[in-house]
């Protein structure tokens, strides 16, 4: 089989079950990590990227926690590339353990990453995404009175502040990535999506927003011209008319079918919607690639070419 | 001039001053970027590695403040891949923007980095290096009996956790680090000197414990065969006989003179001595490179070989 590039975005299940300790989440990364060993045995070369939803939220509110002058709350731009540094050597030692056990010699390196996101994004006109610790609504006006910040009701279980999620237009330090994986390094990059920034004249600067890691990592995917993006998510495939006597699982579509699938509503938002969006929007730039969604545990049929849903250009 | 491969080790005061805040960090490093972008004007090729001391002191507090069940309180090996996160991006943002002002064509990148030590090294015997925050006599005492950790009074200002500081014997990513120099590509790493980790038949596995930037620094410029490592530090030049009538500034040194020195207990321990110490080390293991002690305000110095103190095999 031909050596091809893949650009893998690992779901949230691949770290984080019940268990936030920080020995809990690196076991589940050492079986997330002998999923992925498959590809290289196959011969691939692979860039791998992660969520940071239940990390970041957790940090924030340790931040939160202990603010004072003297130890002031880390920025959200910074509290992501924490836990880029903290998931990111979870992974990279589980990765080494996985291929010591197989003898694969292979190098594994994680990178901070920096994502380019556009400030006139309409996503900064109505931040969605909630995110760090529950407040009474008393305390959220406060707070929004004194720092302009968004907060918002959460399906009655207090307030959260909400944050932009923007569109993703370019990654920093793509170039880099590029040249690691083409010489064969397991690179993890992009980690909860990337650490959002804006650009300036001369420099980027963080601002407060998360972008949606399966199109960070798309757009990744196309800067680095992968032959394959995989999007792990909790099923095998991806299917039509869900829960109805019609039900269909999708096997090989093309990115047209998907489309229409998309203008029937037929994939729920904030779940399978943005994974499908991210399928279509790589095969859209770069026709040649493919794209798969199927589960960590069906990566074995993947690479037997069986299971997942697989979106092509035609 | 030729082209050469510098490790520069960042003292404390490259990032934090008075104020924590991660904006007058990031300010404290765009200043150390302007200094350190000299290197790059002279064509050399440059691996930065940087302390930790504040950032993952404040994070140990914040962890604690949230520390619960739900929320667990993250080890000290995760904490400093934390720390490699977010300096390592406010470093690499730095450098990019003065890299693009200069309109110096030049990519950054920050990797996460795990440093081996020796779990049989006599440090884990006697642990020195005090972390987190200051606790009373009886909390230190029921957390020894609870945990095993070691706490010890601290000048008067209450009792606090001890970790042992080994000596770093190799670098997880040393060979991917030195590929990147070699393509001329700017990398941060051994950030806060290193992930500590021990070596298992199959895998490394993170332990209490803190590496002294310098040597992992060392260590490193050793791996890569660095030309020259750089230490910087508060003052231009290391001094024998210090604040004595006959005090002397050390400019060009053997390291059998640096040796003889040491037996003299010229150097500070905790201070100058551990960067005494790395210079040695490195120009012992690798006698064609050499080592620098000096400030980053004479970076510019040392590009002009004037100032600065150089310490050669003969």
């Amino acid at each position: 089989m031909q050596k091809r590039k893949i650009v893998i975005a690992l779901g949230g299940n691949a770290i984080l079950s019940e268990d936030a300790s920080a020995k809990a989440q690196q076991e589940a990364l050492r079986n997330t990590a002998e999923h992925l060993v498959q590809f290289i045995e196959n011969g691939d070369d692979i860039i791998i990227s992660h969520g940071n939803g239940p990390q970041v939220g957790n940090l924030l509110l340790q931040q939160e926690a202990a603010n004072s002058e003297k130890n002031p709350a880390m920025p959200l731009d910074t509290c992501v590339a924490m836990t880029q540094g903290s998931i990111g050597y979870w992974l990279q030692n589980a990765m080494n353990q996985v291929l010591s056990e197989r003898q694969l010699d292979k190098e594994v390196i994680s990178v901070v990453t920096q994502v380019v996101v556009d400030e006139n994004d309409p996503a900064f006109e109505n931040p969605s995404k909630p995110i760090g610790p529950f407040i009474s609504q008393q305390e959220a006006e406060k707070e929004m009175q004194k720092t302009g910040a968004v907060f918002k009701e959460d399906a009655g279980r207090g307030w959260r502040k909400v944050v932009p999620s923007p569109t993703p237009i370019s990654i920093k330090e793509h170039k880099v990535i590029d040249q690691l994986v083409k010489s064969g390094v397991v690179t993890i990059t992009v980690g909860g999506g990337g650490i959002p920034v804006i650009q300036r004249e001369n420099s980027v600067e963080g601002v407060e927003a998360v972008i949606d890691k399966d199109f960070a990592s798309q757009k990744l995917a196309e800067l680095v011209r992968a032959d394959l993006l995989v999007i792990l998510t909790g099923v095998d495939n991806v299917y039509v008319n869900f829960n109805q006597p019609d039900q269909k699982k999708l096997e090989q579509v093309s990115i047209n079918e998907m489309k229409q699938y998309m203008k029937e509503n037929q994939f729920a938002a904030g779940s399978m919607l943005p994974k499908v969006q991210a399928a279509i929007q790589f095969v859209d730039q770069h026709p040649e690639g493919k794209a798969i969604i199927t589960s960590l545990e069906n990566i074995s049929g993947v690479l037997a070419e069986q299971g997942g849903t697989i979106i092509t250009a035609n």
